[in-house]
């Protein structure tokens, strides 16, 4: 019988568990909401209990149980660290002492798109693939890049933050800090909020309609709709971002030349508008060498990247780089 | 006796030759004008020649030679391939092939900058840093990435092009066709052709005084002395160069979270003004995790970078990375 493994997605709304085989086939897997306002324990006590019922539904012990988190981690501790969409009580959680004894088996921590990373990398487009990036597009931009089939981090774990590479200048403040982030130009927010203005303006008739004029309700669903049924300016606005999207990705083109960049999240599913802007704006934007040779593919495991990339790192026992581990070099988050 | 090994660094100018052993150690080095005008021939028995001459001066006989070549090489067949400083009948050339005899050794071809990287790497102050990028700034940008101690070449040799990441996406026009690459803002010429007008304008009465008012003598070296003499429109100009250089470095930082960054090349003579500019961009530009185990340093090895790099190459037998060489994976360039 083959070694079986444990993972959780921990998101800001929903938990996701997943137990699965070496090979990443999947024997079970539940979602239950976060209620994270309960507070850090009530949340693990819940992971935990998940843990066990599909243990129980399975018939089976998990070897070694993966965590993907939304945020930085110190990954030595297995400590939360900095989780921007979690409540502040999240700070410096021993989230690795309190679940192991609860679930029987070691448990490893990391941040949640360097886990869909690690997922793609070792389950999905990326098994043939040594060099690539992963570009999560959502509410922020998460990323990670993987060097040579390992997955790097660097000293903090922060490796691999793509959406905070400044592509404008002087473009709009982020959250970060910064100015012109790829994460204030082509995530959800950013791409809605140009949705909204134009259909305040009266330019975007179609999303109007679709919408019935309720601006809460724009996602980069709704734009793709309306762009696809003759919303110009909408379709303007999905290109634009997109545009900016490439050059995010042509700047880790040509910094190291994957063989796979790997487009995920909501706004990836804007589809081919999306997909074949960017890969144009790679062959423009890359004077210096042809990029034929660069997939720039959606996720092949969407929603599960994450809770499978957590499988991979409950069989590496959590080793995926000699040299990192928040604190080993360098300074600590915050401290 | 330690093992010996072989150097050459072509470039444009001149070329460098140099006897080492495997600790760096200098035993020799000779440097001629290439004369490129002659033909790649003419220029290889000069390069043998000089190999020769070093041999007999010193006694010894080189295990190997790593040759750094200013460009694009098919490193499987020791070929060059698109030299942009060098006349066009360098396409193609069997460099290994023709030299190889000549010595009496292996010969390795390699891209000059990532090269000079090797170099940083292996004898420099990469020889504690795992991590590192380099920039060559001089009159184009070029660069280096290694990962975990290994070299990045990509498919192409071409990762690591650091100087053609998109800065300002609507920006200058770029040799390599893109628009707004680093190169166009931060290279010498750049800077250069912004001191010259400033000077043309009337805004540079010391840079003035120091060329006679002769815009040919205008290089970055004399804008960093009449910036210290007290232009300060000069001085801005390169605050501003160096502020595009601080994006770049930190867009590198985001993605591979370095221990070390590396300037070298003629316009990292600039110095401090330069340096801590960079410095003070990249602090405020990576908002996601502190940066101050990123070391931003000018080359230890200075103008022998690439020289020693060629070292290393030959004593690396030029096996640098497992899935890369020239034609291996993907298209070649221009074929």
């Amino acid at each position: 019988m083959p070694a079986v493994y444990a993972s959780v997605d921990l998101g800001g709304t929903n938990i996701k568990c997943l137990l699965a085989t070496e090979d990443g086939s999947v024997l079970g897997s539940q979602s239950v909401p976060t209620q994270s306002h309960e507070g850090p324990r009530k949340v693990l006590d819940r992971m935990a209990a998940l843990v066990g019922e599909l243990c129980r539904q399975t018939q089976s012990r998990p070897q070694a149980m993966g965590i993907a988190v939304p945020g930085l981690v110190d990954r030595n501790r297995g400590l939360t660290k900095f989780l921007p969409n979690l409540p502040t009580q999240w700070r410096d959680v021993p989230v690795r002492d309190i679940l192991a004894p609860k679930v029987g088996c070691p448990v490893y921590l990391l941040n949640d798109v360097r886990t869909a990373t690690l997922g793609e990398l070792c389950f999905g487009h990326g098994r043939t693939a040594g060099t690539m990036a992963f570009f999560a597009l959502g509410t922020g931009i998460g990323g990670g890049v993987a060097v040579d089939g390992r997955l790097r981090l660097g000293p903090l774990g922060a490796a691999g933050e793509l959406g905070h590479q400044t592509i404008l200048p002087d473009g709009p403040r982020c959250g970060c800090g910064n100015q012109g982030c790829l994460e204030t130009l082509a995530s959800g927010p950013a791409i809605a909020a140009e949705g909204i203005r134009l259909m305040h303006s009266g330019l975007a008739p179609k999303l109007y309609e679709l919408v019935e004029g309720d601006a809460s309700r724009v996602t980069t669903k709704e734009l793709a709709q309306a762009a696809a049924a003759g919303d110009a300016n909408v379709k303007d606005a999905i290109v634009r971002a997109a545009r900016y999207l490439g050059i995010g990705v042509a700047n880790v083109v040509v910094v190291l030349h994957p063989e796979l960049v790997v487009l995920g999240g909501g706004v990836a599913q804007i589809g081919e508008l999306l997909f074949e802007t960017v890969r144009q704006t790679v062959r423009q934007r890359v004077g210096m060498f042809p990029t034929d040779n660069v997939a720039i593919l959606p996720s092949a495991l969407g929603d599960n990247a994450g809770a499978l990339g957590g499988i991979a790192l409950a069989m590496k026992g959590g080793l995926l780089e000699e040299d990192s581990g928040f604190g080993v070099r360098g300074s600590e988050i915050g401290d």
